[in-house]
């Protein structure tokens, strides 16, 4: 039987992971498929480099047409990194109709939907499985559940470093930025931290996972986004007194067709399976009509996941090519995009405050909230030593964004006020 | 494109679900594999019976034979439950060269390696998603994550029964009976618990799970089993005060080419994923060698999760048949079974006994475990009120469970101890 040839851009760990993993399984690989698969061509940077596997020399190349236009090629596997040059390679790639599988979260958080579009014009798989949470099968997932169930709610721990930040935070009770130094130490962080911390990497993961899960074009300013490094030690131990562990979580929610997708520093029940997702781990928890609460849990990094991730897609796309269904995957967006206004998105909410330790303080404060017919769910009021001021936490039950919003603008004037010190949003509280 | 046509034995809660996914979903599930896909037959009781799906009269018999031995069947799909005459119809209908999906975990646990074979040697398909953990697509992360990694460790929470039951029991501290009557209740326990709290029903899915993982022959008697009708809310209590959590573990091991199977109540430190799996949820945590730590969480039961199982086994099965790669899975057995002896089975144990509180007890009972080598990561001991009698709990470092139970042996036998109360597994601390 014909064999189905592969051309790789990048060479990398990666990419070198991908060539073995094919090489050491070709024999599982056509048990799966039904054909032999077989790597081609690969696009370098320098011919002689030495290289993490063994690979015959006559199939390098440092010219990027021998990849993505070569009638050889049947489909790019895309691992070099990077945005715009990529782009204009994967756009090329499928314009030549080849099938495109790339680990690539940052091209496709910014050009994923351009991207699908062309490759379902053009009758082509475009897959991507290893740009979210690298170990672990979530878009697939996805993919596979929405073929019989409706997703309404994603939360996912989707950025490593910055779980692994608070993991330590909250066990230890060290403060941000010694742990920060920590992880950049041993290279769980990079030298400028803030596409980690500030949850625009998240941003990008949510997005992908968005769009896909909900089917619309959902686009990367859509996310609203706030990182973890105004996330004090004080802000840990109180949330832990009321019993809440605090992750970034990345938020998708989808309400009669409206979305809304969100990246913040979340406090989350004790006993809610997140909240037990540790270090640099990530985990992706899904709520489907049909099948309820799923969580699905792994590396997000690491290139020997990832390269496994890029080869399931690999068998995916030769399976689709064997069928004859390629490009007609439910990946392209079948909705319209509708964002949901602040007054739609409701949640829970921590908030911590100091004020006046004086009589009526306390009812000035709470009559805000009153007002606007938010209650309150827990509360814990402790006097601060050597001051006359109280430490005021409160978490609300649900409530509108809009509401929060207003109400913390009027306690920010408010003469009993000293300083509004916190707010988290509190989710995974009992029913959806 | 000619249509596939499915067979049904069985149109109960999960045959009606499925009969449901198949008609409202055509249009997706002609994306996915290319072709239509109908329901032709399906084998029921009573013809008049009402339905909780409209199905036209002509499709329902009450002869099997219409269903898995006509012509005009491709895949028969198994939904009536039952294991001797179950075992009987799908095994005619594989000879008859019908692919078959069953949701039947009894019947696969007792002759999964008979039918997997037939299926083999008739060029068939057998897939069996839903009879482990139903909403958890766990079977086929095994299959895809084997074409390209090794897996050596599984732990699962697979019976929601029991907990639920252990869930309550810590929560509240609980007794066991009362937890019990409760889940009766609430029909999460059956009138006859047996099943479910002595592990059998957990045996059952870890044999497919083992048998699955390791690619051996693994049979139901493989497995060792214990359940959870004995362990007391002292027990809950102390390993509490330990920081550990105690669940209804199934653990598949793998090492050197020899398995160990078993289901026990093991505790697991507090900050372990499956720690935090609770209620009557299932999940899978499986160690890959290229994929590290990943875990699959979601409902491990009902007709909904179970249906869209089901469903995505037919996707599946329906794929193999137009790549014609049908019965080629991984899914036959390719290693000897070999079952570890007990010396070669290392894990941490807890114990937990009643000793006299005189000079030297303590030394006594230590020094039985120093003499085999076994050293200590934990030590409690507590006095017991109004008695000369003191509390010890031992919590060991990893040893060889022959070792082990030569040192319960001896313990017995040991004058200053007064009782042993219990002793459990710990699992899940730190690396492999």
């Amino acid at each position: 039987m014909e064999a189905i040839h592969v051309g790789l851009l990048g060479l990398g760990t990666v990419g070198s992971g991908v060539v073995k993993i094919i090489e050491d399984h070709q024999d599982k690989l056509m048990h799966q498929v039904g054909c032999p698969v077989k790597v081609k061509k690969v696009l370098v940077n320098n011919l002689d480099k030495e290289r993490q596997v063994t690979i015959d020399r006559s199939m390098l190349t440092t010219n990027v047409d021998d990849v993505i236009k070569s009638p050889d090629i049947d489909v790019v596997i895309e691992v070099m990194g990077g945005v715009e040059e990529t782009r204009k390679y994967l756009i090329e790639a499928l314009q030549s109709k080849k099938h495109v599988v790339t680990a690539n979260k940052d091209l496709m958080a910014l050009y994923g939907t351009e991207l699908l579009s062309i490759a379902t014009e053009n009758g082509c798989d475009l897959f991507y499985e290893a740009s979210v949470a690298g170990g672990i099968p979530i878009l697939r997932s996805l993919v596979d559940g929405l073929a019989s169930d409706r997703i309404t709610k994603m939360m996912g721990i989707v950025n490593g470093t910055t779980n692994f930040i608070l993991t330590k935070m909250s066990k230890f009770g060290s403060a941000y930025e010694e742990v920060l130094k920590e992880a950049q130490d041993l290279g769980y962080a990079e030298a400028d931290p803030t596409s980690d911390v500030e949850g625009l990497d998240a941003a990008r993961k949510m997005a992908i996972l968005a769009r896909l899960g909900f089917s619309m074009h959902v686009d990367l300013e859509d996310v609203k986004v706030k990182g973890i490094s105004s996330v004090t030690d004080d802000d840990i131990s109180y949330s832990k007194r009321l019993g809440y562990t605090m992750k970034l979580i990345g938020i998708a929610e989808r309400e009669n067709g409206k979305i809304e997708v969100a990246v913040e520093p979340t406090l989350l029940p004790e006993s809610h399976p997140l909240a037990a997702v540790n270090d640099e781990y990530n985990a992706v928890y899904v709520y489907g009509e049909a099948v309820g609460e799923t969580m699905f849990y792994g590396p997000g990094a690491g290139s020997l996941p990832t390269a496994t991730s890029v080869v399931s897609d690999l068998v995916a796309v030769v399976k689709n090519m064997r069928l004859n269904v390629n490009g007609q995957s439910a990946i392209a967006p079948q909705y319209e995009k509708q964002l949901k206004g602040s007054e739609h998105i409701f949640a829970q909410h921590f908030l911590r405050i100091t004020a006046k330790d004086q009589v009526g303080a306390f009812s000035n404060i709470t009559s805000l909230f009153s007002d606007r017919g938010v209650s309150f769910e827990k509360i814990l009021q402790l006097p601060i030593k050597n001051s006359n001021l109280a430490e005021i936490v409160i978490v609300t039950h649900k409530a509108a964004e809009s509401d929060f919003e207003e109400i913390l603008q009027q306690l920010n004037d408010l003469d009993v006020v000293h300083e509004v010190k916190s707010t988290y949003r509190v989710e995974g509280n009992g029913s959806l």
